[in-house]
């Protein structure tokens, strides 16, 4: 591991932060930041802003124009050695004489990882890999998780009373936390490439799953909400009703099934606006979500998958282990013991077996509390990091 | 309303922290402090320790001795009129021919309130009242409530999962909360005048409900633990097993019933060393709530009393607004839609009837998690407030 200077943690920081403007809108790509450096001075700054659209390096490089000669180049991710539609970012670099560049971390594709540092150095630019990369992984999960594991990162949000309720037992639900909370959820969804829902809970809520642009309180939310994320609706049975309100919404649907739907209302569902498609059952006749997982990092190219679903589905996708994050929103309000519950964990019946969590952080959201969270291997027991 | 200094507010501050230092052993006499300045010195400080020895303004004018003569006292509470073991303060004041006392609050007893104000005022003092009265008042909130609503101070600990279960639906229990929590816990008891549980949890656990030095990490652990609160079970139909670890703990253990009581088994608990008291039943057969807490505040002089039980007697104290404040400490863990709820809240059936909370501070102990909040009227909106 080289040694960085503090200029070298000042401007890479730079590069982050800018890599993170590109946190809406990069999708499927990922968020990359780049900041050029000559004399101790910034000469370039650029980001990844949307796919088919530049590289951060090209935009910083272009800003730099001349200044880039001699000069350093902080990028938070290995820049690119494949061509694209604006040519390899390695030979651009090389192109313009940097003299060195620093990189966060290396591209997580274990196919070319390591393929822009070589093609750096020999073109006898000094390289140096590894500064900031918890901060450069932490900018990109999804992208990260299909490239190394073909599954997406997994978040679920879910908002519960402080007794852990989500809706009364007669299944009457309404938003029990506020706006700010919200406008949170909005942006949750506006990072993810796609947003998994029950059709249990679809059916329930008839829940649209989209962004508005208004709620989400960003000075560019008309143009994140020009892309809506994915909406993947687990529908073992096919019981989606056609008249459903996300079906009508911009974006595509996904209906995700088993072998044994009826093929007359697959139709029926395409009609209505639907995409379906069909993957192996469990055994218990319902869709196997793991293989579901894989798929759509395979085939729809999902980084960050938000899940917002009721307490079967949640529950049997923290069972299987298929949670990496977990974000709850808690309104300071009780439901009482008859209210329906967070999670339904079926198998659980002994406390050797509960689901130990290690909480990363609880903040205020207005007035509700958002505490993140991720699942820990059954019977592990958590460090708590306090905030 | 006089306007203070900043040396006033640092001399009162001053008088607060030692008061504190009686939290554990005043009962159930309120926690006082007192700082006695001359020219800008402190030149004598005490705090009332435990009933029966002298008061924070005694202690603090032995210390100054004849520094005392022209300087000004800060006391966080009214100093008393009547005669006690050790003579009124406001008398012991004047006597020492003090220039000015500043006092954060009146005494909180309507029938003695501005008596001792005007004694000194009477021998030429100058008085000055209502500095950091908030502060003076979060001192003794049980001590005020009994004096201005014959009621103690409600406080209910409990103990939850993230997803709001106390214990498995099968009724295995074991702490989930780790060692920092429970020392917590100890020392909410220690503080406490008394214990509340219903009769269902002390025989489920065979709770002991008592106070271990050991496990309250105090310098003054031993003294704190001589006194153990007195331990309330409201057991409507005595239930509670003659064999129960509470009652062969030290201190008093009170079992609360109804007039429908079993007088065999009555007599049979006071053999065991429980102190039986019948009060009213409510429609349902079971010990009228409110009328409990006005008894222990009238013949008991609780103060502060801490509620530790299960979903049902929570609830139902819930559900009848008699809790004041909740703490909750919250594991960070899972148990599932089949364990044990926090509370039972039967009346609550409806969105509308919601139970909101006021957050008042959410912060870490240990691997877990302290929420401070109070119940609102049902219907109202809450303001959270960030720690």
């Amino acid at each position: 591991m080289a040694s960085f200077s503090a200029d070298d943690h000042r401007f890479m920081s730079r590069a982050l932060a800018l890599a993170a403007r590109g946190l809406y809108t990069t999708d499927p790509n990922p968020r990359v930041g780049c900041v050029i450096v000559r004399n101790g001075e910034v000469v370039g700054e650029g980001f990844h802003r949307r796919a088919g659209e530049p590289h951060a390096e090209i935009n910083a490089l272009i800003a730099a124009g001349d200044c880039a000669h001699g000069a350093t180049a902080y990028v938070t991710l290995e820049p690119c050695s494949h061509t694209g539609r604006t040519g390899p970012c390695a030979v651009a670099l090389e192109a313009a004489q940097v003299a060195r560049v620093v990189i966060a971390m290396e591209d997580p594709n274990p196919q070319v990882s390591g393929r822009g540092i070589r093609l750096l150095e020999a073109a006898g630019i000094a390289v140096d890999v590894g500064l900031l990369a918890d901060d450069a992984q932490a900018l990109n999960p999804g992208f990260i998780a299909r490239m190394q594991s073909q599954r997406p990162f997994v978040r679920m949000k879910m908002a519960m009373s402080l007794d852990g309720r989500t809706a009364m037992g007669s299944g009457e639900s309404q938003w029990i936390t506020g706006p700010e909370a919200r406008c949170q959820v909005q942006r949750l969804r506006a990072r993810s490439s796609a947003i998994l829902s029950g059709v249990e809970s679809v059916i329930m809520d008839d829940s649209r799953l989209t962004i508005r642009a208004e709620q989400l309180a960003l000075d560019n939310g008309d143009d994140v909400a020009s892309r809506q994320p994915l909406r993947v609706i687990v529908d073992s049975h096919l019981r989606l009703p056609l008249a459903a309100a996300c079906l009508r919404e911009p974006g595509r649907t996904l209906v995700v099934t088993t072998p044994s739907h009826d093929a007359d209302k697959r139709e029926q569902l395409i009609d209505a606006g639907a995409e379906v498609q069909v993957l192996t059952a469990d055994h218990q006749g319902r869709v196997e979500l793991s293989a579901l997982l894989n798929w759509l990092a395979t085939n729809e190219q999902v980084n960050e998958l938000l899940v917002e679903t009721g307490a079967t589905l949640a529950g049997a996708m923290i069972s299987a282990g298929l949670i990496d994050e977990m974000q709850l929103f808690v309104a300071p309000t009780l439901l009482g013991g008859d209210a329906r519950p967070l999670f339904a964990l079926p198998g659980l019946a002994l406390m050797a077996d509960q689901q130990r969590l290690n909480i990363h952080d609880i903040r205020a959201v207005g007035q509700d509390w958002r505490i993140t969270a991720s699942p820990l291997a059954t019977g592990a027991s958590g460090d708590t990091k306090v905030p």
